[in-house]
C-alpha cells in the first residue's frame, strides 16, 4: 500500500515513520509513506499555498491549484488513488473504517488546515474523515493516527502473535487487566488467580473481568457484543455488584 | 503549562514539536513538552521496560517500576501533575475534555502500548483517555493529538484573529463552505453571492449553508445547537430540500 500525504509540513511525518510497527512495515516494503509538499506545486516566488477568503472572514484558505496539481502528479504514479481529506464534519474514523482503508492500494490524505480548504477541492475527494469532536491545528496529527491504525491492518505487517492479540480485542469487549512481574510492587499484589497456574480458572477470571470492565466503562458495547450463555450468567453477578469469587461459589451451588 | 510524556520512543515527538502552533507556543514559553524516556528509569543492563503477562497470553506488558520511578521524578519538579494514560476504554477525548486539560498546570501522559500496561500503574492515574474506537500501535499518536488540541486552547497561544475563528466554530454547527482565488478554476466557479460585496447577503448565505451542512452531515448537532428564529425559518426550507434562493424569495413574499 502507498500513502501520499498532501501537507505544508512534510517533515512532520519523519519521526512517525521511524518508530515501531510503521517503521518495520516501511522497511519490509509492505507500505510506502510519501509526503507531498504542496509548496512544490506552486508557481510564484513565495510558493504561496493559501489566500484570503471570498466574502471576508478571518484566516486563510488552502488554494485549489497546488492541491489539484499535486493530485495530477499522484495520478501519474497511481491509477486510482482513494482520496481522503481531514475535516471536522467528516465520517468518523473507527476500526471499521480503518479496515476498509487497509484494502486500498493507494491512499491520498489531504491534510486540511483548521482555517479551511477551498471548497472546490472536494470534487476530487472520495471521503471526508474526522478522527473526533475536537479541534486540531491541522490535518497532520489526524493523518498520523489514520496511517498508524491502517498500517497495522495490512496483511503480514503484524506478526502472528501480535495479530492474535488484535483478534482477542475484536470480540467487541474491553480487555481484562494484565499484570507482570514483580508479584508485589509498593504493596500492590498481582491477583492470586493469575499465579495459580490453573488455566481454566484464569480464563474464567479474565472473561469475568472483561465483562465487568465493559459494563462499567462502555456498557454500550455489551449491547452489540456476541455473548455466550456463560457470559450472560457472569453478567447477572456483575449487575448485582457481585465479584468473581461470588460467581465461582454460585457455580458450585448450581 | 508543562507536559511530561512517558514513552519508550522519546524521538517520536521531535517533529511534532517543530511545526505550526505547537512550535510557536514552545518558543514563546507558553508550553513545555518534555518527553520522559521510560528506559532511563530501568536498572538492568538491557534497560528492560516490558515483561511477560502473568497467567499467560501473547505480547508483553509495560512493567510498573519504570513508570512509577518516572512519576517519582516528575513529582520532584511538579507538585501536582495531572496523570493521563491512553487506553482504548478511557474517557472519550473531545473539545470539552481538551478545555478542561488546558486549565491544568502540569500534565503527565503515559503512552500505553497496545499490548498493555501493568494494572497497578492505574493507582497513579487520574484519567484514562481514548481518542476513538480504533486500535493504535501505542499511545504516541494519541498523545500528539491530545497535546495539539490542548496547546491551542492555552491563553494567548492563538492570535486574536485565530481565536475569533475558533469561537465561530464553537456555536455548535459545522462551518460554511469557503472559497479563495481564482474565481473560476477548472470550470468550477465561486458562488456569486460571495463576490457580491453585499455583507448582509453573504452572512445569510453562510448561515444557510452552515445549517444545511450540519443537517446533512451531523444532524445530531442541530438538537444541541442554540438556534435563532431566523435559523429555524431557514431549517424549514432545508428540510423541504429548498435552496438559498428559494429561502430568499420566501422572505420577499412574507
Amino acid at each position: 500500500m502507498r500513502f501520499f500525504v498532501f501537507t505544508i509540513f512534510p517533515g512532520y511525518f519523519d519521526c512517525f515513520k521511524n518508530y515501531g510497527i510503521v517503521s518495520k512495515a516501511i522497511k519490509s516494503g509492505k507500505v510506502e509513506i510519501n509526503t507531498v509538499n504542496l509548496r512544490d506545486f506552486t508557481e510564484d516566488k513565495h510558493r504561496t499555498v493559501d489566500d484570503v477568503v471570498y466574502g471576508g472572514g478571518p484566516g486563510m484558505l488552502l488554494k485549489p491549484e497546488p492541491i489539484f496539481k499535486a493530485y495530477d502528479y499522484v495520478k501519474t504514479i497511481s491509477k486510482n488513488p482513494y482520496v481522503l481529506i481531514t475535516e471536522p464534519w467528516g465520517r468518523r474514523f473507527d476500526q471499521e473504517f480503518a479496515k476498509e482503508l487497509s484494502q486500498k492500494q493507494d491512499i491520498v490524505i489531504i491534510c486540511g488546515r483548521y482555517e479551511g480548504v477551498d471548497e472546490r477541492v472536494k470534487s476530487i475527494v472520495d471521503e471526508e474523515v474526522s478522527i473526533g469532536d475536537f479541534i486540531l491545528s491541522g490535518g497532520e496529527p489526524a493523518a498520523v493516527v489514520i496511517m498508524d491504525s491502517v498500517v497495522r491492518l495490512i496483511p503480514q505487517v503484524l506478526s502472528e502473535e501480535e495479530s492474535l492479540k488484535v483478534d482477542s480485542f475484536s470480540d467487541g469487549l474491553l480487555g481484562y487487566p494484565n499484570y507482570t512481574r514483580p508479584p508485589e510492587f509498593r504493596g500492590m499484589k498481582v491477583p492470586e488467580v493469575l499465579l495459580s497456574g490453573n488455566h481454566k480458572l484464569i480464563s474464567l477470571w479474565r472473561r469475568f473481568m472483561q465483562l465487568k470492565k465493559t459494563y462499567e466503562k462502555r456498557p454500550d458495547l455489551l449491547e452489540k457484543a456476541v455473548l455466550s450463555l456463560e457470559d450472560k450468567k457472569m453478567l447477572e453477578y456483575i449487575y448485582k455488584g457481585k465479584n468473581f469469587e461470588d460467581y465461582l461459589k454460585g457455580e458450585k451451588i448450581a
